[in-house]
């Protein structure tokens, strides 16, 4: 059963709202194990929503059709598939009496163009509605399945749950196919996405000669490169147990061949990696920030329970702040040593156990003989006194969001050490 | 010129992460009157992307692919589009050397499947790449034409204003589509869409019967509502005049209804405005942020040259970092009062002209007997010292992102203030 997803709605195709539906709708499906290979978007327009329909229906074993479904004017799903049946639209009268009611129990009565709402193409079966007045559809189009539900998230996913989803699951089952799929996301930092794929390469091309498993590297930005298993089991446990197996070979290339580099797993955060560190090693922290101008404290916070281990930081943007409040020796602020006596003033400034600082070039000008891109990570703990030198790449915004994960990817490593099981 | 986008990744069908790719260049398309009335989303699969990719080229006029033009095995763009347009893939060995040196450049050598960027279907001019390694493809198939971007949101933006957009026009004008489209974008903060739509109700029901200037409505979430008015004219002073007429209307109709609510036009952002006030006026800033964690610092030393008005700020988590660090007296931290002596503090810890400051609580959980979404916002300038109280909705991320652009806001109204023309 490949089902394909299609979204009715001009506003998706200017660009006016982001269409979360297919996401969501993606995701399910893959979590069930129902395959999807495609998906549309296409604008209120008769001709050219049948002309998307019948796209998919000549590709796809299973249409979902999210949109249009509304009571005004460019609300014209019904019609469409109708035509695409090749069946008149009838009234409804038990669905023009529910939403009249709907309507009356709130004391309001029903505008006429609701009846719009009521028309089923004939020989559809009705998906009653719950959360709202448009019901959602299910047809027969020859061998295969449409299945319309509306496109207001909180109406279309409890319609998904309740009615579309397990019709596919029975339809899956009655065809034979039972496969689950399970997957899992190693987030990187620190290596090329072409560095990641030679280090799996022959795991990689063995891979793709059996075809339950695969591996695909998607360049999440600032964030990394997340490395994302995938498994095709005949049942939950099967799928499960082929993907630990793969995880335990991934791992094990990458990090014999690019070190440390697997911060996380899955939705994790390089913060919330840190957070948990922090918290399981009772550690409180403090930052002392340069170019990255707050960026490192605002992603903290957006830990919760973050006020458990995060004192706060300076933003020492102007050289005189550096000197005057954080202590750094009067003398060029992009080196290491400044980087150091930052980190140490700022722990000393707001008492916590661990200081953590940046300071760097972020460009487009050079700064104290330093090139874009360069960047200094301190980092102060109990008499430990330390910095690491960086080379970022990329324009103003983009080294300075490099800055904040890799000044947090330096606390990450730091922390896996022993010595930091308690430091005061 | 119709224009079919057609977005390449497994990650996309299964949900893993948002197409915003499509949307942003659905916005951009629209902006400049290029028609789009499909986009496809398509999984790392040769023979499905053959498909996706003919169908797009049947029903539309050019087609934009995003994605699938990386390093990487899975990254099979280029040899569909070769099997599309029937030619082979030829090595260029200029691609080659470029982003040989590209890696030589940051000291490290190139891994081999790099070469597969260089490959280029036979007749297809090359998009040169500014921010990463693989090169834009622009590729003429029949009658139609296809342009091939990276994935990368960063990479792919450059590359459509750059080279993509200009060919679309001029491809637009060759063949007699010489309408122009000019918008601009006013953006408000403080009103909510319906409240704006109510308040230019009358002009946007004018306008819907003429059909050459239209109002649109776009809720931007942590950036404000942002008003948009198109005008298509025969060209360019045309559609201009049409939309300097428009803007001084609706203008004069929000600031009537809602008030000083318009902050900015088009790309501009709350700290740009804010910058150039500081700029002109000659003063220096400070903040202290204690919920927002260091967002609105990261926001301002986004702008360019923010060394010239921005001296830093303090993080204060901890309410002891209020404390012992910026002076407030003990007590309740969630207060008018608090966030006074923040802004004080920071003013005259940093050595500023201006401390602006903001306390307050992101939530789950209430703080101080306050509920979550009370925040005070403190401005200290000379003698005065005042702040804001503001009452704001969402769950933690919202609360924390509105709360740094409405301290933004707060500072942008008292900077329009005759007194703030120069105060130390």
């Amino acid at each position: 059963m490949r089902v394909e997803i299609v979204a009715v709605g001009t506003e998706l195709l200017l660009g006016q709202i982001p269409d979360t539906n297919s996401q969501w709708l993606g995701e399910r499906l893959a979590a069930n194990g129902i395959p999807s290979y495609f998906h549309q978007h296409v604008g209120d327009n008769h001709q050219r929503i049948v002309l998307a329909f019948r796209t998919a229906l000549a590709r796809s074993d299973a249409m979902i059709v999210c949109g249009g479904l509304g009571p005004t004017q460019d609300d014209i799903t019904r019609a469409a598939l109708a035509e695409v049946m090749n069946v008149p639209l009838d009234r409804d009268e038990a669905i023009v009496s529910t939403i009249r009611s709907l309507f009356e129990s709130r004391g309001r009565s029903m505008p006429d163009n609701n009846l719009l709402q009521a028309d089923v193409p004939r020989g559809a079966t009705i998906i009653p509605q719950t959360r709202g007045t448009a019901p959602g559809l299910i047809c027969n189009v020859g061998l295969k399945v449409v299945y319309a539900v509306p496109g207001v998230p909180y109406e279309m996913t409890d319609m998904f749950e309740r009615a579309v989803l397990p019709d596919l699951l029975r339809r899956q089952r009655e065809a034979g196919e039972t496969s689950v799929i399970r997957s899992r996301v190693l987030r990187t930092w620190g290596a090329s996405e072409s560095a990641l794929a030679e280090a799996v390469a022959d795991r990689f091309d063995e891979l793709e000669k059996g075809g339950r498993v695969t591996i695909a590297f998607l360049a999440s930005g600032i964030e990394g490169i997340k490395v994302r298993l995938t498994a095709r089991g005949d049942d939950d446990d099967h799928a499960l147990s082929m993907l630990v197996h793969e995880e335990e070979k991934v791992r094990a290339l990458i990090e014999e061949k690019l070190g440390d580099i697997i911060f996380a797993t899955d939705d994790q955060s390089m913060e919330d990696v840190v957070a948990s560190q922090l918290s399981s090693r009772a550690l409180t922290l403090a930052v002392a920030e340069s170019l990255t101008g707050g960026l490192i404290a605002s992603r903290l916070v957006n830990v919760p329970g973050a006020s458990a281990w995060f004192r706060g930081g300076v933003v020492s943007y102007a050289s005189q702040v550096k000197f005057d409040v954080l202590g750094v020796p009067e003398g060029p602020v992009v080196s290491g040593p400044a980087a150091e006596a930052m980190a140490r003033g700022v722990r000393e400034l707001l008492k916590s156990d661990i200081g953590l600082s940046v300071t760097g070039v972020a460009g487009p000008e050079e700064q104290d003989g330093q090139v874009p891109g360069t960047v200094f990570v301190g980092l102060s703990v109990g008499e430990n006194l330390t910095h690491s030198a960086l080379r970022l790449p990329g324009d103003r915004p983009r080294i300075r969001a490099y800055s904040a994960i890799s000044a947090l990817d330096v606390l990450r490593r730091a922390l896996e050490r022993p010595e930091y099981t308690r430091a005061k």
